[in-house]
């Protein structure tokens, strides 16, 4: 007999895509950050997302009860800014191991998430509660959007700037870190890569004065690594990439020095960061800059789409390709 | 050093009600079997509610895994149906075990999604995967309602009819059969019961006709049990209930007397059961039984709501009161 083979994330995402009726005239596709239904035939949407954090793949063990139900929520509001989406209303379905079922324990997830939702605008109106063997957060948002005000996964256009609202590589270096592993790090810079884990942050200012302004082409958070997105981006909107500056943070220059590291490695296939990456047409894109630095953003040029259905580093002067890899579950 | 306790589900609850920051405004009462936003200013409402599934505690060894992703929806649904809201959509949050990222498998739980949801007209429209130790599947619904519509657990009046959809008893009593306990069952009941435990159904089309007619004064769905129900009804409306008959299913009757269990144990404490349990004004009495029965459902008066805060059950004349109990997470 054939062993039954474990299959991965994105194949088990294709198996129910491929199983499931899906809704006539979705106007935002199947498998983009968020779902939308129509209220009503004024092009008034409801917008609805759900983000599953686990413990065992998603919470590292030094990370608080806080920390960990504050990022379930962080995960999912990521999703509604880079479609330019306002979150209104947060459910929580909250599985508890018994060993977490205590009143300090069960105080600080419900400030972690309350905490989380005020931050970004919405309040936490429902919610359930399950026995499970590991903590697990389900979080979905509701919120409510013009149709025309997407940012959707599938706009991307040849010759659009690519750009992203901050650079990478924190969040990869700081896992390093917080795993426990021998590395050699300032004090300063233990700070700011460890914070990048423990207190995510959702770029939904950013996003939701792109999506008024109407200056992007293509959005897509960076949770699953700057290597997926793009490449998710070019899947949808049949184009190609060329990043010809990668966005690295300077911390990240310098911990991958003095611990042998890769950059590239840590900025493109890290994953566990909220950035916003996005397509501009050029025409937009002072005015695109303009705006998001005037919410107190950055807008960050790496490079352009190309015709050519390719995801391509450029390095000193040399082409190299970029792997369409990512965080995948199932495949660890 | 004195050990930390062990909460169980209602202190966890009651926890996170008062760590959290409340809406303003809330049109449904944090704590009732949905939520409900506002859009806009006429009066029209986005429905929420998200349910957690989870292997271990909610889905017997038995059951196949159509069945329970089928159950997972059909919980929710029984949300909507007691407020008398159609869900439109459905976001699923599904945490896989290793040993169940297999095509087989994943086929099974989407095609159980898919049937669940389209059974009751609302679609999948997006979800998230994870990878848990326990099959856990969080179900997140989507309708609108117009604020006037919703059936809440608060509004009812003493002598008020205390109605509900259907009989009791089958679920408790199926799952002393699909947990292999040694019981005496003909074939025919065998089947009655255990299907009550592998196939639920959700009281929809009963709600919604009852909401459009508004004849109702409370209502909520039976899941933790009906005495568990009719103390949240008395809770939240702020009178007693007084059970003159046992809403008991033939099939239990059979199966009690067989194997010597008690009726009202079965009836009262078992849970899982996805009836509606309503209050009604004797005026609109005739009215709901007429619209429920023209859809095809049932309305059986069992009792009336009292001024005095008590819940009782009369048997032959003899006063007994019916403790608040049901199923709770975190207390086995």
């Amino acid at each position: 007999m054939v062993p039954t083979r474990c299959l991965g994330e994105h194949e088990i995402i294709n198996i129910l895509r491929q199983r499931l009726e899906l809704m006539p005239d979705m106007s935002v596709p199947f498998g983009d950050d968020v779902s939308a239904v129509p209220i009503g035939n004024d092009g008034k949407m409801a917008v609805l997302k759900t983000d599953m954090l686990v413990a065992k793949t998603d919470v590292p063990s030094k990370m608080s009860l806080y920390c960990a139900a504050r990022k379930a929520v962080v995960m999912c509001v990521s999703d509604f800014a880079s479609k330019g989406v306002q979150p209104t209303a947060v459910l929580v379905a909250l599985g508890l191991p018994k060993c977490l079922a205590t009143q300090n324990a069960v105080i600080e997830i419900a400030d972690g998430l309350n905490s989380a939702a005020r931050e970004y605008g919405a309040y936490i109106v429902g919610g359930d509660i399950g026995e499970t063997d590991d903590l697990t957060i389900s979080v979905s948002l509701y919120g409510m959007a013009n149709q025309d005000a997407f940012m959707l996964r599938n706009g991307a256009k040849f010759g659009d700037v690519l750009a992203v609202t901050g650079l990478f590589g924190k969040s990869a270096a700081g896992l390093e870190l917080v795993l426990g592993k021998d590395c050699v790090v300032s004090s300063k810079n233990r700070l700011a890569l460890e914070s990048a884990v423990f207190s995510p942050h959702a770029r939904l200012t950013e996003g939701l004065v792109l999506s008024k302004n109407k200056c992007v082409s293509a959005s897509i958070d960076s949770s699953d690594g700057l290597a997926w997105s793009l490449y998710e981006l070019m899947r949808m909107s049949g184009v190609g990439f060329i990043v010809e500056t990668l966005p690295v943070a300077a911390e990240v220059v310098e911990f991958a020095g003095q611990n042998n590291l890769s950059i590239e490695q840590l900025v493109l296939y890290g994953g566990e960061e909220y950035e916003l990456v996005l397509t501009i047409n050029p025409e937009n894109w002072q005015i695109a800059k303009t705006v998001v630095e005037a919410v107190g953003g950055n807008l960050i040029a790496i490079g352009k789409a190309t015709v050519e259905k390719d995801l391509i580093l450029m390095v000193n002067g040399v082409k190299q390709p970029i792997k369409p890899c990512g965080y995948e579950h199932f495949k660890i």
